[in-house]
């Protein structure tokens, strides 16, 4: 057992752009733990795009990291020393410890990892991501057989188990990623009808071609011009899950959403959502989606980046999407 | 009986603002009936904000006017004559007869005016634009008791209704309106908690004092600025029903929603809806609305061109807020 604690703490608000030198590392002394606390062990930090509004202070959702505070973040983790009843070392758990090697818990808010499963699902389409998935499409978009369902970012952790519970749900289903290597994917080993390089020349026309009977449900993780350019081709009654916007998370001015009238002349529905607003469902829709998964209903990939030190640059590459499926950091 | 048919067509199609040139007032032959058909003679011309959307040729949610053709809108009217079993001259009806002296129907659609009220509330609070208030505040805002409600375009056809019904319904309501008199009148006659006057200096401050707790439900007919002010102030899960966008009627360029962040971080609803899809309800809707205002519960306003061939200068003096509540034109 080491008696020190690495961590990634944030140093500077970012400027647009997150930059390195917005985080700090740091080593800490090793947290002692009292009656009623746990000691864990970090496996895997699961990166994700909300972070990025956690770093900002501007009002959201949910709390702000502090200057000089640990990054948050979800986590699979290892008991490692317990005072808790019925938690015992070496059990594997799926925690929000953030940015660290080593954290303590009082046990609230921890889900314990089933055996036999790869723990890592547990914070990618069998955890958070998943059930955002699951939540954003069934409850805003209500997807009907037959209907059209576009998801952005579709090769990223949420957006590829939407397409998937869409697909099993009789939708045509088109997904929009970046590059023809994540394309391919999401229509060769994700079974999508079709996927829409958005960094190719022309796309919009191939977008509008994909989408024949047009759009009936979509799933907005990126808003923009890829929001744009999908709302354009809405259908009457349409329905929007907004679950992210990745691409105005750098921006200093806020976004617009252009054509406002085609909301009010389409009659759509557009929702933002998050999904820690439905935590006591959490538990039923993490269970169907981990027999999706064990099952391959629900493929997934990870892209893994090693060592807590390498956290920033991971979670700038995947602002940047250059992941490729779920970001994950292997910290111990 | 008179031989002509005076009409207002669609001369051309507007370049931004409405001018009094794109109309056409056109004397035609009064038209013939036969079998199963009845002739009209209009005695109210409804003037509303949606007219301005069927002046263009951009796709929308109903046929636009052909260049040439009459103007549309809804109509209180006299039958004159009559080749349709059950229908008798001298009835009043509620129709959509558009723009002329005379029109024939089949009788399709029409609304029988029940005596012993005033006609022309079936054009205003007893009518389309009071089930526009109905449908989009109950279905959409699905206002709950001490939440605040805001409309924009407070004292106007569908804005004053809005207001009365959420009154009613328990909840603190935020009118918006442009000028010290729709002001006073939105408070002090129609009850509202406070009415905020967008074209004085410092409105948005005394807008976000007016809401000391957010705000839960928007029924927006405005868009612009006046929506932009309204979102900064929604709380987390507040509903906005779309009505209308009358500041961007006349926008050459697409209106654009900025923040959309906030319906993502406040996990807003935004939804876009239009009356004549819920035609069935129809009924029902104009049956509780008539006894509210027979009963003096849903105060109305109206201002009244006279004369069919002033029905363009004030449609454009709606579409620039110049009108006090309904506005219509005495056409009989």
């Amino acid at each position: 057992m080491p008696e020190r604690n690495l961590q990634v703490t944030l140093k500077s608000r970012p400027q647009g752009w997150v930059r390195e030198s917005d985080f700090e590392l740091l080593e800490t002394p090793l947290p002692t733990i009292g009656a009623g606390e746990a000691l864990l062990r970090t496996l895997y930090l699961s990166l994700d795009p909300y972070m990025r509004s956690r770093m900002d202070d501007a009002k959201s959702y949910a709390k702000n990291v502090d200057i000089g505070g640990v990054m948050v973040g979800g986590t699979v983790s290892e008991v490692v020393a317990s005072n808790i009843d019925g938690l015992v070392p070496g059990e594997i758990v799926v925690s929000s410890a953030g940015w660290q090697q080593f954290s303590k818990t009082t046990g609230e808010n921890l889900m314990r990892v089933p055996p036999g499963f790869p723990p890592s699902i547990f914070l990618g389409p069998a955890g958070m991501p998943g059930v955002t998935a699951w939540i954003g499409l069934f409850d805003i978009g209500q997807p009907k057989p037959g209907e059209t369902v576009v998801v952005s970012a579709a090769s990223g952790a949420v957006g590829s188990v939407v397409g998937q519970l869409a697909k099993e749900a009789g939708c045509r289903v088109v997904g929009v990623a970046g590059g023809p290597e994540k394309c391919a994917y999401v229509t060769k080993e994700l079974g999508f009808d079709a996927c829409i390089d958005y960094k190719r020349d022309g796309w919009i026309q191939a977008f509008k071609e994909a989408t024949p009977d047009g759009v009936d449900v979509d799933f907005e993780n990126v808003g923009g011009e890829v929001f744009e350019a999908v709302l354009k081709r809405t259908n009457v009654q349409a329905r929007i899950a907004l679950c992210g916007m990745i691409a105005g998370y750098n921006a200093t001015e806020p976004m617009p959403l252009g054509n406002l009238r085609l909301i009010l002349i389409n009659r759509v529905k557009l929702q933002g959502f998050i999904v820690s607003d439905h935590l006591p469902r959490w538990p039923a829709i993490i269970r169907d989606l981990t027999m999706r998964v064990a099952s391959g209903r629900v493929k997934y990939r990870e892209t893994v980046a090693t060592g807590l030190e390498n956290a920033p640059k991971a979670f700038i590459g995947l602002l940047k999407g250059e992941n490729f499926g779920k970001q994950l950091v292997k910290v111990a």
